[in-house]
């Protein structure tokens, strides 16, 4: 995501400044035409509206200046001090607290910053899109809001209530880096209307059940859950997430053991029918969203790529582009590729016989252009070039570590280790368990790791061993574990943590079965969107931790909730039995809404929901029952989110094996894999070229695959392009069918419009600002 | 399932009788070929394996005695007598306590029972097709072992620790009428192998979070939950189910707040990750087995009418069945069938002009046979025959009760009840809730619920009325509602839970929106597999009940467990302060094993999972610590069977969701309905054929379809055909290519060793008992 911005800017900013002078020979304007072709292909790879893309050459400076890492990086930061700032504001964990001065400044300062960005962005968009653009819209009003109160702040030398806290998360949300978190968002927005009417159908069971309950119950006077009809609502709702389950039966059932029936028929339809009805809902339109989004997102990129076509294309060749025209694409879209990939690239995309690349070749451009080339090797091992006895030496070891035997060893130890520890622990009983001798099972099966270890990096060679994550794992628990010895043995007990995680290697046997494989490969695949998934949670706790800290703060204590129903949990008693010192703790007093690390802890716990009412309880004593609608919002936004995470877990895995189950002859599987030769004659022809443009390194390069093809006597190389296979690779095989009838249907509609064949641009000069300008008004 | 049997053994004894006397006229023969082809038909639909297919003449007439309702009855009652007689014997329910005598006798004449129903089914599957069949194996024996238990405890006079009786579930499983539990069992092991794979690296991350957790923690002396490897490894699994949450955590928190991140990492991992991962395993797997299941029945059911094809067919005619041997088949196949139907059916089967139903053609018998007709009417309401007064009123009615305006003014009504009885039940607060006034409003909704129930029968005709599920729905609950004004007004206070009923109007309004609509309606369709997963659910609660009982009955009373953690729970203390009592009750002694209905009960809490190591731990506390691997035990086993039906709910709504959008539109879902004209010459054909044969009844109904149509002056009339959709017509449309893919496959597989299209049998006598013995050769 946006990962060649930075150097898009680096290179072309003299081409910037070109356009604004407004020099009109034909070369310049082909730098221009590059420029925007490779922006183009920029938004489609980020899947960015074409109507914010830049419209005059005022707009591209900015468009240029907001693009890059640099930038990105201010933003992420000033976002993050944003949110950091909570840990220092109010209620401040204890060794962070800062003088209101202080930290009214540092927000002042963050959010002048802000305002600078957001400078640039209407720069860049100009007044009418930016007023236009929703998310910037939002940003901007929170943006002031913010200031008002910082300042107000500072005046009163007071933290006042201060909800709008919560609102900071936009700052992040809107960051360049946090595209997934913003998709993750959409997708649960998009997913709220099937859930919200599944959560009526539940709500509404649960208030005739209240019904219910309080005409059967509330005659029991020893039944404090039914009492009220409010009572039996949330006892009900508590109920729904089984918190409070056998307790909330118990008194009715040790009156009338058939009363339980109606806790069975409640927990049926609603926990065991509707909740699961509500994941289905979810899934399903999970699913669907999941399709149109990669629909959306292709056509989005074939777009792109028209508009990117159309600016290079030349009147005198209209049917393709050449290689010429390609390569200052290239140098704008990736600067940092050498001259031999972008040739390799081009040839890649070309699968006509004529030296120009079609539109329809040109579509590929995404999936060529990730490919990382290598000249195809002769030699098969590391140890090939030397000297005959160390060859056979080595090839030995090869020979060994690859072989099932050793594997099969080394998995026995593994297990054997594994036993070990688990007898040594069990021995262990509340022993000394870090004694000043280092025990002598750990210094052997450490060694044999070590050996291992040694093996497998000579007899494969260290960069063919480490480019397999499974020996990077080994190898880096292999370190750890040798590190947890040195702390043994200088006896340094801080890192005695070092030492559990032995069992780790354990690990190791899971490569045993292909299942497991299956489902770590795929762990390790989902673990970026995993992570921006659990990014999306955080952003929902920090709001409701602002909220909670300003309304719940310091409201709960030890002892605090004596007249509650859950007073033990709150308890903290120190009395003295004969002369030993009993202490009787609830401590629930520690799941408070104090600071903000607090607040994470406490709302961690209330999204595991065991004995959540304890809390939502204890909290309710000491304000007012209003209290309970954060907990059961809170509560209901969880459940929306951890619903979606199922869903998405649910979702990659069952995808992933149906595409496995559809490509089972293909088992093997190592990404993307395209072979393209070059002749000697073709590389000479390109030096030609580059030595016209006078581009010393590019030369270079290419003339040292000259003298190595006369060091082999080759006519020709072969290169291996070559990248890992992404969700969108996967999408493309299991939608393969109706992805051709989508583009068919997109270029129906596409077409009468604009008739993408026919050469819109030209290397005239004339026409250049000319395309700007049509473009801006057929947009506005 | 099975509907049908009962019939063919009434008609079809005397056929059977015939064949004994091996009496060779080809009457004779045909039916005998009519009911075997018939046998075939059945077994097809009911997935009966053909190596059960009857051999010869005393096998067949084994099988007819063993496949009619009334020995399926038999076999029911003598499964549930079995059953229920755990409620009467040793730790009995209270009321239903029966001496030894009484209990071991009935469990005799029930086993005797089952050994009656075991020699007829031996009678019929022959000695070698008995013991191969392995559920039946395994029925023996377990009859072998309670016959052995029950004679000792009669000969004793005393029960022993019985925990066998748990295998009395085997009885009911083993019932035809349970085909559906079978059938879940049997997905739940074909699932057990990914499930298993995925729990064991749960199980693996719980031991090494429970070594680390005890290096971390144990130092600790005030932290319980990890001062041995043993309770560090037993809280991390109750931890799993999130039961002893925040608890847990709570004295190492305490000590140092960041030992929160062990909690946080392991419960991120295990009840996040790889407990989501389950699901997805098991909801992959269930996917795959639904298709299998469905192929495997749908070549089945083709091999059976293959099979079925060749009896029917002549060496004269080998092209197709004529309607004589047609209904000959359907005589045997479906007694209760008309004439009328038979003829319809076999018109409906028979695609091409020639009087004969080729195998094409017969492929298609079990979607058409189910098909109910009706001849089309040509009124469109009920009172189009009435006077021109009355029908003009009727009219009237009919035009008013299906407008938009009336339906929302109901809705609007509902809404409005609703709010009111919202707001009465919240005034009442603790009141007197039934006086004896009954209130004005229930009366004056009522009313008006009943005046729309009158329109809406008059202006649709009761039964147009009834035919719709809503409808049913609205009249039931208004009955009922009736029915508690009547409670009502005479005071009878047991049935004042109908007056809770109201509240279930309110579901009307659930109506509006399409959404609801297909939730309630897949509901609906869901309806029969839930309750055979409920069922399913309900074996293995008894096994455990059993075993439970054997162990632990009366081992949990009031303050019992004094010196376990959950002293509290279990307490029960009457203590004076001042001159009031005060009663001080944990109630979970009420949560034992003393008798099935309890033990039940139980079981139901620990499926819930809040709170069950209180009863865990109450139970270890009074008897072993290997107690506990009851408990973990019966909650893998529930979570497998509550992940299947997780995974059913998902599987079947999002099946359904697709469906529908795939026939986006053809909107309305009628279900299958087909048409057939016939004319008066073919019935004046057939009633000649039926005279041949005299057969009194079906000439008298054909004969009435010329009168009507001489009354009427057409020369055809024309008949519907209908029958509701089910799963495996949604599934045809759903696999609709691949199906053919499938025919060919097993047509390729079938075809070498039986040319199918080649007439096997024929009218002449002598072939007839040749082709049981071949079959029974070539099986054996």
């Amino acid at each position: 995501d946006g990962g060649s911005y930075d150097v898009i800017h680096d290179a072309s900013s003299p081409a910037a400044g070109d356009c604004c002078a407004q020099q009109s020979s034909a070369r310049h304007n082909w730098e221009m035409n590059y420029q925007e072709a490779a922006i183009y292909l920029q938004e489609g790879e980020n899947n960015d509206k074409f109507f914010t893309h830049p419209k005059n050459a005022k707009a591209l400076a900015a468009y240029l200046f907001a693009h890059n890492h640099l930038f990105y990086l201010m933003e992420l930061s000033t976002a993050l001090l944003l949110l950091l700032l909570s840990l220092c504001e109010a209620p401040a964990v204890p060794m962070l607290r800062l003088g209101i001065f202080v930290h009214a400044t540092l927000e002042l300062f963050a959010l002048i910053v802000v305002v600078f960005e957001l400078s640039m962005k209407m720069r860049w968009l100009g007044f009418q899109t930016f007023i236009r653009h929703k998310r910037t819209m939002v940003k901007t009003c929170v943006l002031f809001v913010q200031f008002i109160e910082a300042i107000v702040v500072l005046v009163r030398q007071t933290s006042h209530v201060r909800i709008t806290r919560a609102l900071r998360c936009i700052f992040l949300v809107d960051c360049r880096y946090c595209g997934a978190v913003r998709r993750n968002l959409r997708q649960i927005f998009q997913s709220l209307p099937p859930f919200i009417d599944i959560l009526l159908l539940l709500l509404f069971f649960m208030v005739i059940f209240a019904i219910l309950g309080f005409y059967l119950f509330s005659p029991n006077h020893s039944d404090p859950y039914f009492n009220t009809l409010e009572n039996s609502l949330v006892n009900l709702f508590v109920l729904l997430t089984t918190s409070n389950f056998p307790d909330v039966m118990m008194p009715s059932y040790a009156r009338n053991p058939w009363s339980c029936v109606f806790f069975i028929v409640y927990l049926s339809i609603e926990l065991y029918f509707i909740m699961n009805l509500l994941l289905a809902v979810v899934f399903d339109t999970f699913n669907d969203i999941e399709k149109r989004k990669f629909k959306s997102l292709l056509l989005h990129k074939r777009t792109a790529i028209q508009h990117a076509y159309r600016l290079l294309i030349t009147k005198q060749r209209p049917s393709g582009i050449s290689f010429k025209h390609f390569e200052g694409l290239l140098r704008f879209y990736k600067p940092r590729m050498g001259a031999r990939e972008r040739y390799l690239t081009f040839k890649a995309l070309n699968q006509s016989n004529t030296p120009l690349v079609s539109l329809k070749d040109f579509y590929n451009f995404y999936e060529v252009v990730g490919l990382k080339w290598k000249a195809k090797r002769n030699r098969e091992h590391w140890f090939d070039d030397l000297p005959r006895t160390a060859f056979l030496i080595f090839k030995g070891i090869n020979i060994l570590v690859k072989s099932r035997v050793f594997q099969y060893t080394m998995y026995t130890v593994v297990a054997v280790n594994g036993i070990w520890i688990l007898i040594e622990t069990f021995m262990l009983q509340g022993g000394n368990f870090f004694s000043r001798n280092v025990p002598w099972s750990y210094i052997v099966f450490l060694t044999i790791y070590g050996v291992e270890l040694l093996l497998k990096t000579t007899g494969l060679g260290p960069v063919e061993y480490l480019s397999s994550g499974w020996n990077l794992f080994d190898f880096s628990v292999t370190l750890f574990a040798f590190l947890g010895l040195m702390a043994l043995a200088f006896n340094m007990e801080p890192f005695y943590f070092i030492v559990v995680l032995r069992p780790l290697q354990l690990l190791r046997l899971f490569k045993l079965k292909k299942r497991y494989r299956n489902v770590l490969d795929t762990m390790f695949e989902l673990f970026p969107r995993m992570a921006s998934l659990g990014l999306t949670l955080l952003i929902f706790y920090y709001c409701f931790a602002i909220v909670g800290m300003e309304f719940f703060a310091g409201v709960v204590y030890p002892n605090c909730c004596n007249t509650s129903t859950v007073a033990d949990s709150y308890r903290w008693v120190n009395h003295t039995v004969g002369n030993k010192t009993v202490v009787e703790e609830g401590y629930y007093y520690l799941n408070n809404f104090d600071n903000i690390l607090n607040s994470f802890v406490t709302l961690f716990e209330l999204t595991v929901v065991n004995d959540w009412y304890i809390i939502m309880e204890g909290v309710t004593s000491q304000t007012t029952h209003w209290s309970r609608l954060y907990f059961m919002i809170f509560y209901i936004v969880t459940m929306v989110v951890m619903t979606i995470i199922v869903a998405f877990i649910l979702d990659a895995f069952v995808f992933r094996m149906n595409y496995t189950r559809k490509n089972q002859d293909s088992e093997e599987d190592n990404g993307i894999v395209l072979e393209k030769e070059i002749s000697k004659e073709e590389v000479v022809g390109i030096i030609e070229l580059y030595k016209r443009t006078s581009a010393a390194a590019e030369t270079a390069q290419l003339q040292k695959i000259v003298l190595q093809m006369d060091k082999y006597g080759q006519m020709s190389t072969l290169f291996l392009g070559r990248r890992s296979r992404t969700k969108s690779d996967l999408s493309m095989k299991m939608y393969e069918e109706e992805i051709q009838e989508w583009y068919e249907e997109h270029s129906r509609k596409e077409e009468p419009q604009a008739p993408l064949q026919e050469p819109a641009s030209a290397s005239n000069s004339s026409l250049k600002p000319l395309s700007l300008r049509q473009r801006s008004q057929t947009i506005i």
